[in-house]
């Protein structure tokens, strides 16, 4: 199961709107397939590693990360191939929430007199599986912001400087973030003091998520980086007062869409529905102390990466993660648990998910 | 030899001004005697543990965390009594920076036709002994810093309010080190603002240490908790300026004793000087954020230590954990080495040691 997970981690990020999905099958103690769902539209992960498996996957086990589907989408039911091979033992890790499936791939398997076994790696499959989760259940983009910071807390000069912070491993594993997410999000005061580029560039290439802009005046300026690169469409949410004149100039463009909300300040609540809308299931915020603070504010952060580096600024004016109103009390403070630490480099990267919020996670009993 | 580091652990923060010494005798495979160095004054770890194998160390092994004295000091030398046992090879882990000893030690073992190793687990021997041998060399206190800051770097709300930042278990380790360290420091505003005890209270009791507090205009009330409790030594450091009326009234109390700098402000370098004079070989600050800034600057801070708990509070006005002077760029930051990151309960603690700081430590060759 460990391999499946392995194998399907391989293809986070490219799956979309699907989730990754890893198999191995398994006969005489020997692997004799394995797959991946590479892309949505074409051939699962069982399928995949069933076709290498061949006649040898008679009498086999079958592994999977996710409960294989019963119905008929853009590809034909797992569930049948499984049968059709002469599968005789399949195990699962997690069940699928997709209303579509919900248990029903189980049921279709042990009717047909194969050995199920859900369950197997939790921990494994929270890790895999919660954004796409979050996001069949929520309509929204499962959010994760990412911060870097000095060990005094500290993410940039008083006067805005702030490059670098961290190492170049930190700096590199951010470009991986990008690939695994669907959309990219920051806001127009970002643009406007470091006029990045927003796109994936690792030294194998990548895939681009989409750039989306919270900008409630648009002043976007049209010689940014985000408007004369159309490696990836930008979208720019904007407030209802926003310059129409404005909007006309970066709508010249034709990989810029601008969205204008219903009133004149932008609602973080309202962006995460339109985007979910959209079809976006993972959200990555690279935002300022303001825009951090807005999604801390309305409890849109599903998960944290802070990247620490061994070094200390100093400055009683210097700029922290996440700004924004200075709340009275500690205990104001929201409440996350650490669910790994790694050392990159010389840096840290640490992770956090909101305190009970694996109850998203569908685990199996 | 871990066995010796693990004994010299237990030790830590009760041998001032010596080090701590772990000591393990070996023979055919048995240990036959372990001792540590308890208390300055009494029996050296290896006599110890020689004195516990008595007839058993005959011809056997002995694994020392330092290089054995050969000079007498408040007690013979332990190479006298380690020929005298008849102990066949020695295994040193780090050479003594100490002058009177400095590799004569060693030298005087091998004299006598005694097998002697050294350099042995040079990370354990830089761990336990990088703060003594950096006295040694410097005649000033080894200072370690620690702090406890939120995930986005806040060590309070803007309102000073923190009660409390970290888990229990980290607070509870924050006493360990107390216990380690011969003196703590912190500055009047803190006394003014949190009105702590600054006293080590572990489950298990604890050795205090000495309070050291930077107070420029003397403005610690007897009312607090510092001057009202006596459990341990009260140092106030304060400027040249300072009303002698309140001077007078702070030294009714016997344990509190008032240092005026040659100044009207107090300079770090003078402060870790005096200490120094005065044999405080570790120093453990606790300070604000200005204190901690002063220290920074003053390029003062031998080791960081910063409990991270997993809640973001947010806040741009909120308080980080070293403040002072803006510094224009990022590039002006102090740059340090992650050298240790464990978890306590919820909480992150994670160990920094400037970058190239390890030049203090004697590794044997």
């Amino acid at each position: 199961m460990q391999v499946a997970f392995s194998i399907a981690q391989g293809a986070v990020g490219q799956t979309s709107p699907n989730p990754p999905v890893g198999s191995v099958v398994v006969n005489h103690g020997r692997v004799v397939g394995m797959g991946a769902h590479l892309r949505a539209g074409e051939r699962h992960a069982e399928r995949i590693a069933l076709d290498m498996a061949g006649e040898h996957a008679r009498g086999g086990d079958l592994y999977v990360t996710l409960e294989p589907c019963s119905h008929t989408g853009k590809t034909p039911p797992c569930t049948e191939a499984i049968m059709q091979a002469g599968i005789t033992r399949v195990f699962v890790s997690s069940l699928d929430p997709n209303p579509l499936v919900a248990g029903s791939g189980i049921q279709t398997l042990r009717d047909a007199g194969i050995d199920v076994q859900t369950g197997i790696c939790p921990e494994l499959a929270d890790e895999l599986y919660q954004p796409f989760f979050y996001f069949i259940q929520t309509k929204q983009p499962h959010v994760t912001v990412k911060t870097a910071m000095t060990l005094d807390g500290k993410i940039a000069a008083f006067s805005g400087h702030s490059k670098w912070v961290t190492s170049e491993h930190a700096r590199l594993d951010v470009h991986r973030l990008r690939h695994v997410h669907d959309a990219i999000l920051t806001g127009s005061k970002t643009i406007l003091h470091d006029n990045p580029l927003l796109t994936t560039r690792l030294p194998q290439g990548g895939l681009h998520p989409i750039r989306v802009i919270l900008d409630t005046q648009l002043v976007t300026p049209i010689a940014s980086q985000i408007i004369q690169n159309a490696d990836a469409p930008t979208w720019i949410f904007c407030g209802s007062t926003a310059s129409k004149e404005l909007e006309f100039n970066l709508l010249t463009y034709d990989h810029v869409e601008i969205i204008r909300m219903n009133d004149p300040d932008i609602a973080i609540s309202a962006v995460l529905k339109e985007l979910g809308a959209r079809g976006v299931m993972t959200l990555l915020v690279e935002g300022g102390a303001s825009v951090n603070s807005s999604f801390l504010q309305a409890n849109a952060v599903n998960r944290i990466i802070t990247y620490i580096a061994p070094r200390l600024l100093g400055g009683a004016g210097s700029l922290t993660p996440i700004g924004g109103t200075n709340p009275a009390l500690m205990s104001d403070a929201k409440e996350f648990v650490f669910v790994k630490t790694e050392q990159l480099g010389p840096d840290l990267k640490v992770t956090a998910v909101p305190k009970g919020s694996d109850r998203y996670v569908h685990r199996n009993h």
